[in-house]
């Protein structure tokens, strides 16, 4: 927990890794290089020719595959919004210390690869294998254990059709920041799950207990609960802040007048089912239109309200439901890794007389 | 000017803008998405089909050209490396507030378009022309003014063979973030001369005076001082921090042995006449090797340095100079914007035993 100001450490990390600009929402698909990032410890450079992925542990067959092997297998394009478990994170009251986003680390992709699916019914797991890790290539120091960056799912969630280990972003090879040359993609889950720079694919016939399952990526009240573990993404809407920006304060002004905002909302849990607006920093909400989900149900949904904006000071907020029930909060929730802050964006903006 | 910790404000620009992740220095060419980017105001969305790049003012032959005409005529591709001018920022104490860069603002590109030198042949500017204004898409406020993002040069360093008019960059078309449909590339300066999204082009018969070249990127020591524009990269070496980080410091462990620190330099003002290391915090140094400039004039240097790593705690240091005479300070000159602070940088490193 930290004190008021952002420390050295913090902006070290938040230098290097970035979010999406938040007028970029405007956008389905999220260009290369605007797609929020976070990287553990450093980016490998991994030379394609010799890289090669291990399938192995609780399996009747393993198995050995390089690039070339796993792009002539059969394909499927998945759209996907990603967001980072700390996503909110620095807007937390008391402050919690490590990658400090504030709403922007989000993104969504066009994601190929092949069905983990597949690969697993040729690897033929044990009848005792009870989960799926994975292992990337990017090795660092965390909680004072030196390890590479891995994390495991369920062997049932594993299977699931639309779960992919994707080689190409919005048509192109992976970029090296989003895991070259091969990652898992999850849909649904939280960023930390979606493995990077694969290497190794082990089951297991007990739960992975390591440190990035085990310590980090829980719901934890202090540093005596175990906490639960965070998994699907939490519904959150975010606005295209309208009109133009002040340079520091990204305060926005607009023109008087019927505006269209807009914006996207996304749930890992299920469909969003609606989403409201407010322009009095949420006393009184009116319900936005929903477009259609026009890229699948793992892709954000884009909807529209038109604000009849009158002169004056206004804080504009968006909040989204889904069909599972959840719904944003108005205010954070705190927890000891200030992860799933969804409380609803607020957005300042002074509408001039035209 | 600041206290301690950097704020919410600063903050919003950090996770929005982008620094490079220091170990892609180990690349000659930045990949997209991992170049430094500054935006000031929000990124346009262009329709490049309508879109025209108008060229007036003191000239003989006003022009219109759209993105066909442009990529029809002769092109040019230069390698070059762009830095932020408020690199360092975030480590100048008293802290002065704007985007917190520590030294990550930087990037080197290929840049592919036309030279801006044959346009303004073909505009033929009037004999009272003295400088070239360039105007971007990009609109905000800043320093109380409503102003699209917009910055000039003299006639005589627009006409350098080198200046470019670029529409692509690293073999593609622009990113949306680094200006497309076309954006100014002036090699060896500062990256706000750079404009992006560029609309037009004005021959100007006196200096333009507006705020980002009247008011921002100047070197004053105080708020009564007009001081002095900022034009061409001061040099900076910088080392791959070696070995694997601790996740939150990013401080770094290697083990004992010999070990080759690898790093770049660069300054806009001459060739880089040579880079020294200490493994010391900067009380001794040595002369690290330097590679051939293969990438041009304008990009940096590649660098080595066998260093014998014994156990223990150190503090890595490099620091380069150019064949103009500039080196770099081991301490940060304080300015008013917080601007050109190439003071070397330290990486705090721990050698253990193998």
């Amino acid at each position: 927990m930290g004190t008021d100001g952002i420390s050295q450490e913090e902006l070290q990390l938040a230098t290097r890794n970035h979010g999406m600009p938040l007028e970029l929402l405007r956008e389905p698909v999220t260009p290369i290089g605007l797609h929020y990032l976070l990287v553990h410890y450093d980016i490998p450079s991994v030379d394609a020719t010799s890289w090669r992925l291990e399938v192995g542990g609780r399996v009747e067959r393993a198995m050995s595959l390089d690039l070339d092997e796993l792009r002539a297998r059969p394909s499927l394009e998945v759209a996907a919004t990603m967001e980072c478990a700390g996503n909110g994170r620095a807007r937390i009251e008391p402050r919690v210390i490590s990658q400090p986003w504030l709403s922007e680390a989000v993104g969504t992709g066009l994601w190929r690869g092949v069905r983990l699916a597949d690969l697993l019914d040729d690897a033929r797991p044990r009848d005792d294998a009870v989960e799926v890790l994975f292992t990337g290539l990017d090795r660092g120091i965390e909680n004072e254990e030196e390890q590479f960056f891995e994390r495991s799912l369920p062997l049932e969630e594993a299977r699931r059709s639309d779960v992919l280990l994707a080689y190409e972003l919005n048509g192109a090879p992976l970029p090296p920041q989003h895991g070259f040359p091969l990652r898992l993609l999850v849909p649904g889950w939280y960023g930390m799950t979606n493995v990077k720079w694969l290497a190794r694919i082990t089951l297991l016939d007990e739960p992975f207990d390591g440190y990035q399952q085990a310590g980090g990526y829980r719901l934890r009240r202090d540093a005596d609960d175990p906490g639960r573990p965070l998994t699907r993404i939490f519904p959150r809407a975010l606005l295209v802040p309208p009109g133009i920006p002040e340079f520091m304060s990204r305060a926005r002004t607009v023109d008087a007048g019927t505006l269209r905002l807009v914006g996207r909302a996304w749930s890992g849990h299920a469909p969003i089912a609606g989403v409201e607006v407010s322009d009095d920093g949420g006393s009184t909400w009116a319900s936005a239109e929903l477009e259609p989900a026009t890229l699948g149900p793992w892709a954000w949904r884009g909807w529209s309200y038109d604000w009849a904006a009158k002169p004056g000071e206004h804080v504009l907020c968006c909040r989204a439901r889904d069909e599972a029930g959840n719904e944003q909060p108005l205010e954070p929730q705190w927890n000891l890794g200030g992860y799933a802050n969804n409380a609803v964006q607020r957005v300042t903006v002074t509408v001039r007389r035209r």
